[in-house]
């Protein structure tokens, strides 16, 4: 099984693509120090200390914390973004692409739960150039679920009286499985992933579609 | 229209049970600190600022910053819990009050954004002790919409596989409101509170019940 969110990396494996080392090494430190103390409790000091390295060291990669925050922000909306393409792109049908996208978008988040946190909770932190490049990406990602959702709509198989609305809970359902998920819970990050992609097709009509 | 949120209280109106006066300030200003810097970033120095008295008028009050946390996490999750439970024990059938416990609590979220953010995203910065109690009420929470949910399904109204699943996807959707509720977006705390409604009773398969 290889699917998108195996392909991005969850968090065993995560920012393989930073480099130099030295740089994903302060990425990964600035993603712990936030989620445990917040963005504003946290120094250059203390990340570059977390690394490991001397903060004249971690400037040569970063000019200030916000540019932690926004590359952090950025790789983690590219990511969401490369998962639901890779879902919505999919040769199924709206029905099996939804489901897709739906469990591997929550897997993602079981497993990459630290860096969500921080790249969700964190975004009133970034100034304003960094923030409207994020919502673009933002955009994006709400595309990608609204274009499957129009799909189901005009094939049939779905009844949905509000598609952007039914869009939004169906993103804000996936993104706050980052704010419960326990790795010590019941649950497996596939568990919720197959759960959650059941609860949306019943979101969508889909089981009342196919019935009917 | 008298519903629970009314009663316990959106931004509105909050804390209105605090009391003196001071103590009730300071919550008001701690909630803001925490909102905006995070609970580690904000002194309690600078809750007394926000809330016009010294440091050594707080110490009055609240012997720590903890201390106002544990307040305000306690105080949001009795709500929440009046909340439901007022939905929960109404007359109607399992249908109507599932829809009257989500559309409430969405409402609520929606209004009293602020608040639920610090009480959702600050939990780890509690104590030991704290944080216990907190969970306590948090089963609670749990408790009510999953009684809900077995009473329709007992009465033939909810076709639902996974009763505890369900439950935590129901509140995870109510919770995240506060993450991504904007009062200046297109939809209002009524509306977005609707709109839930009629998908989570999709969720539990009210509507294909109701036709089938």
């Amino acid at each position: 099984m290889s699917t998108a969110e195996e392909t991005a990396g969850g968090d065993t494996q995560p920012w393989g693509e930073v480099t130099p080392d030295a740089a994903r090494r302060l990425l990964l430190a600035a993603v712990e120090a936030f989620a445990e103390r917040g963005y504003h409790a946290t120094t250059t000091r203390d990340i570059a200390g977390r690394a490991g390295m001397s903060p004249a060291a971690l400037y040569i990669h970063y000019k200030t914390k916000e540019e932690l925050l926004h590359r952090i922000s950025r790789i983690g909306h590219e990511k969401a973004l490369d998962i639901l393409r890779t879902a919505s792109g999919g040769d199924g049908a709206a029905t099996e692409r939804l489901a897709d996208a739906v469990s591997s978008f929550v897997r993602w988040h079981a497993r990459g739960r630290t860096t969500a946190r921080v790249v969700q909770y964190e975004l009133d932190s970034l100034g304003p150039d960094a923030r409207a490049e994020i919502v673009g990406l933002r955009r994006q990602v709400d595309a990608e679920v609204r274009g499957i959702i129009e799909d189901g709509v005009r094939s049939g198989e779905f009844d949905v009286p509000d598609v952007p609305g039914t869009t939004l809970a169906v993103l804000s359902l996936c993104i706050d499985v980052a704010r419960w998920f326990n790795v010590d819970g019941p649950r497996t990050p596939e568990e919720v992933g197959a759960l959650y992609a059941d609860l949306v097709l019943r979101m969508v009509g889909a089981g009342a579609a196919a019935t009917s």
